[in-house]
């Protein structure tokens, strides 16, 4: 049972590593990893007798506490802190009888649990980067082999022109890249103590205060915030959003797969073996797990983000019931991230990509795809207008007739008076060229990724 | 650790109760009696052999399943129930070999987990609806006290007028009578059986499938739907709206509890004892804790409700993500609810009422909040313009010299040539009557007091 | 420039006929269309004087109101109604200078503005339940004709078994006709008359206030609630959760035909003609703009009801900021219905269906939707276990040598020791037999067809 | 008529100024300035003749065009720019033949949609950065005025300690600064050309494609992206999320305006005059009309950012009802943020700040607030847990005896055989200075107060 943590349905679309971060016992360390930097901090800078500081530092460990007393005697208390700090300051005195009067010095239970978790978050972060980089490099990877290959782009849901698989996937990778450095931007701004006492003032501490400061932000690797953040959760919540930001662009993703690997289009599948995406009642389905798992958290974290957002208006020097949904709300949202972000790494990393499918949907076309680019040709000659009718026509003859528009666009030419000699051959053909309209979108899609790349090596030198 | 469930963070903000509802034993175990239900109602049907029913329901105890694998497995696979039925097998293949082939006969995962999360849900609507009925009475009783207790009326949270304490409780009691009646309504019609087979024709029960159905409803006690339900989700959902109904309704109650319950206003406060709203910084603190956990359900709601209409456009015959991330966001509505209606009715049945105070507040206007009586009563000699301004120049002065309001509009009348002798001096007492204006607002809510009381009477007929 | 209502962007993703009902002009009449039922009710209780209605009465035409005043008055007073009480009372004024005392008489703005909208809803939900009755018609009529019709069932946006079109027409039209029938329900509980004077006990009414309520909702048309709602928005916000719950079922729909009419499956499409769909840069596409609509409502719909959620826990007697975000959201939840339902009622009426094309999708899969059913025929002879494997095999072969699983599974029964003679040739067939699996599907379906449609008829009865 | 723009209850809790950069006229101008920046830039790289680039310019007028045609033209076609090019090629044809085929010349619909959306935003963002700029100095100003002005902070909505109104407004300012520092940056980062085409491989304009991008960019005064964003929304949502952000810090100020605006609190108090905040019915009441307007748009942001976020998974190359949703939504996140900063700024400009209220609402309490840091003077003689307790019994007199809690204490202390000569007069009287705690506030504000003014000087050097 150890670690069955969290609700079943929410785990089922995460990771253990990510739901490890924010276990109860977890976040109770890190309540306490809070209350010993403080100690040391205050003993460090003379504000409290070295002796306690180590008596409580050796005291904070969760192992020791009692979480079920915590959690029903924090709802009673109206705060998790108040009855972590009783039992600290129990576990101290049976240690350091003089001690115990040192625990929690100066601070208020906001303080430990804002802190608590910022570090809960900073490791979940690093659970999303690292599996962003992951998911990044195999849609570059990918990218670079298939730059190409040629590709239906489809626009509306319907079948538009063409273009390769690379570029599309440099179209995936570019904003997981994006996110990434700016959720680490993010991450700077927002991972940062919280220190302020009682109403912020740091009062307790009085001039020792922002030494203490400085001292526990380091000691923790948090930054330093200009003053308590107790109501102002503006760099904190923007770090929400951009995981909210990141959960749209993984379901774009997810969403895409789901398109491709649909039974008719049939041009991507997720990596099989090992159970994954099997069906019990229908042996030859192989579901898209990692696109189901990227659109779920797409679905839900636009409705945390709301809900972090809406909690912002928070009273005067301390929240009642908006500081504390936010709280709540919070983890959810780093564990529907690192979920999506960790499948998708995994499929995007093992996708199979049936090219020759994709030249067979571009094909079951006739050419139509290529209208716009023959009414461009011909526009030459007949002015637009007349241009997009004399293709209209034949547009309309290839489905009726099921021949290709190429065939249609060549005998039509060669029996127009005015266009017969003066649009060559070749230039229809041309228009129709499936792997020149490919290699266009590669040319496009080319300094993209040679963009995107180097980012890869920095990371990798080796 | 037993019962550490859910994230910490949330639980405090909720009840064990609910928690325990949707922890995941509960709900395997629920996944279970299903599975239990639907091999039962095939034997009695003819569709499996009687023992293999007895053999498959005697094996359906969550205690042997190992829900780690069960998890582990299930992201893989992309369903929990998946490997729920893998397992289930194997624990009735080694009991009787015979029976383990018809295990989840003519089932699909999602008839399992749809149906389970009923019954899950079904427990904790009960729950809610009980808290419900505790806090509609709590609010009823203390209304029938202070029917005609003087209070202020805010709006646009400034004082408005004198209304009764009792009037303000009726207006908290009858949205809790209304909505619970109305959540009843809604789990009639939500909480469904779902049965459809793999894509909702029950293709492999044949003409057998209404039957079986129907015995699985009344079995498990849910209603019958007219047909899957699988991406049909607006009953199911429709019962979560008013869950977030209800979220958004006791919110009112816990904003104004926590406004009335401020240091300057004073006029009630929250139940204390055993560690309630303490603080240990400051000892001469009470928090409102019960407001504090209504006012965080009620921001955290609105959230998961848009979740769940979000993942109403499920595609064709079952969702990709969406539906997953439907059952992800449900149970922490409910959780919520609860915690709301369970903190509220234990807050309004003990809370402390200082009538005194309501008294001393409207007091402390000078009379101000009788301005529009006032005007009112001139305007029959001066019409409505210039006891307007008549009443204006009363109240400026008010403020300015720290007067009552009917002193001077006692003094202006006796010195006013049109209205001297014309205005009664008890007329104009009568308007600064609080305790009159108090039953007036009395009259208003004594009806309503009387319809909502019945409601009571009936649950309580003892 | 008259008809300019809304923003461009809204605009284009709704109708003009919802746009009206709540255009600025349309507001303000509804707001006078509320001064002159109080008037006139007053009247009839002898609270004012007959002549004073008549004449207020006779003011209320909007035309005559300077709007552009009326917002700039109205943001800094902080209510619409002030400024409109005062244009009001001094067009009385202008006529029968008696008669403008008697303006707005013991109302508050909150009255007035509510009730307004609530008008404005009233014709709102007539124009949603009209549309939607056309849907479902529309569906209804297209299931009856393909009730039969051959189509594949996909689940997790992967092929899954054979059924009906028609069944999944009955499934796109059951939640219209329960959503209409729920928001009927929702519009008799939640459209209800305002009027609680300012603090909600319609002091200045006295006794008659009652009364004059009564006489105001019958002239209104709407529901007489228990007493004022100003900071009790059950009903009114249940109603609007109604409408999310709509928008997310038209979006299942508008998936659906998104889905469908995806050039590689081709199974319907959106009717064209007048520039429906059409891509100026692509001659060839017609593109859903129906199922646009209906998904762009899904998406916006939620958030909507969230904000609707989240204004509802309102300080004490009125409301500061959130009882005006209420209203400021709640129309577009209206223009967005009637939006979507409007569209899809005329894309389901016009619906190209290409039977032959669902029909050749299922049989590019070579048999393999058959595979459950191949596999429980063969369980009654090797058990469920070895009968899996056995299809599975066969199954992998499909994939492999692209042959029909019919003719991989009549060879492999026939070369078998234990199932040759058992199984006969026969019953395989008929395991692959398309249109028996479309009349099985049928069969679930027209029971729920037959219980839909009376509904229909019920209501042309022509 | 002209200026009634948008919905009367959104334009009520809004400025004309940002309603007028949404409006449609105004949205057809932008979409028209893209063509003309489009042609303009095609014919500087010689892709189109510089006679065409003049004549498309030339006819890029929106008074010219029918508004209401396009608005329903565009629901047929599926979007606006279609109709729009129709009617731009019929203006140029009238003026300049040859120059008709050369309109919106390898652009796609949301090229232009995209790019007219981002140019109106930066007008929208230009408004707010002012407002905040304006919000910004009042509130410093302020806290300059009053950082030693006693306050009392408030926590859980509960008294907790004295501070300094300066130190709140240091903590109102600070979030603005920051946040629109940040918002500048999401708008360089946001607010992007779109240019890609049909499907963002900029076909038609082959290798001129990059080259035409840049001129328009510069033209236009917006970022250059590395490849078009059709699909890829992060910089354009995460632009959206700093203003839901920005709403949010807002709707903190408005809701500690509104609690300290209460009648029983009176500390603040909006500016009045010209209509602002009054009451038709009760002519004492000054309504805190910024406070309600912030407090508005905090509510309705979440929801709007919510709907950008769920919009983001937009398929393949060009969404289909998300791309459109989404800029549906975006107006009105700017137009309520736009709304709240004017009228915060204008609120906290003008605001009457009552410090003698202030004092007395802290002394009302007797001395109760300083009980925490009695308890920690007295822990250095009697350890933290004695000297609670003693603090404790003192604080429960406080109550029962209204006598303060200075008085009790120095009683106390004489009495007490352990404190009696160990702990002076002076230093208990130095706990329950008030100027004293007003003063360590004003330490902690004053570096953040300085470090945020330089930032105005930087602004304002005159």
């Amino acid at each position: 049972m150890g670690r069955m943590v969290g609700p079943i349905l929410e785990r089922f679309l995460s990771t253990d590593e990510v739901l490890a971060v924010f276990e109860p016992h977890a976040f109770v360390q890190a309540m306490l990893d809070v209350e010993a930097a403080l100690a040391r901090a205050e003993a460090a800078e003379g504000v409290i007798p070295a002796a306690a500081a180590d008596a409580i530092a050796a005291a904070c460990d969760a192992r020791a506490f009692d979480l079920d007393a915590l959690a029903a005697d924090g709802a009673r208390a109206g705060s998790l802190a108040i009855p972590l700090v009783k039992q600290l300051t129990a576990a101290v005195r049976s240690r350091a009888a003089d001690a115990a009067a040192w625990v929690h010095w100066g601070g208020t239970s906001q303080d430990v649990i804002d802190t608590a978790m910022a570090l809960c978050t900073r490791r979940a972060h690093a659970l999303v980067d690292a599996a962003l980089a992951r998911l990044a490099d195999a849609a570059l990877d990918l990218a670079a082999q298939h730059l190409e290959t040629p590709a239906l782009a489809r626009t509306l849901m319907q079948p538009a022109q063409v273009v390769s698989f690379g570029f599309k996937l440099v179209a995936w990778a570019a904003p997981v890249v994006r996110i990434r450095a700016r959720l680490a931007r993010a991450a700077r701004e927002g991972l940062q103590l919280q220190l302020g006492g009682a109403v912020g003032t740091l009062g307790t501490l009085g001039a020792a205060g922002p030494a203490v400061a400085r001292r526990m932000a380091d000691a923790l690797g948090l930054a330093l915030a200009p003053g308590a953040w107790h109501t102002q959760r503006d760099a904190w919540v923007a770090l929400g959003c951009e995981v909210g930001v990141l959960c749209g662009a993984l379901g774009k993703i997810g969403t895409d797969i789901a398109l491709l690997a649909q039974g008719e289009v049939g041009e991507v599948t997720e990596p099989s073996g090992e159970g994954r995406g099997g069906s019990s009642a229908m042996p030859h389905k192989r579901n898209p797990v990692a696109a189901m798992i990227a659109r779920a958290a797409a679905l839900r974290a636009p409705a945390r983000v709301a809900a972090l957002l809406a909690a912002m208006p928070q009273a005067q020097e301390r929240g009642l019931g908006d500081w504390q949904a936010e709280l709540a709300e919070w983890p959810g949202l780093w564990i529907a991230a690192h979920g999506s972000a960790s499948a998708l790494a995994e499929a995007v990393a093992g996708l199979a990509v049936d090219a020759p499918r994709m030249r067979a949907n571009i094909e079951a076309l006739h050419g139509l795809v290529f209208a716009e680019a023959l009414s461009t040709l011909l526009a030459r000659e007949l002015g637009k207008a007349r241009a997009h009718e004399f293709v209209e026509r034949l547009t309309a003859r290839v489905l009726a007739e099921r021949r290709s528009l190429c065939d249609l666009a060549l005998e039509a030419v060669a029996a127009d008076g005015t266009l017969q000699g003066r649009v060559a051959r070749d230039a229809i053909a041309a228009v129709f060229d499936i792997e020149g309209a490919a290699r266009r979108a590669a040319d496009v899609a080319r300094p993209q990724l040679a963009a995107l790349r180097p980012h890869r090596q920095d990371r990798n030198p080796a």
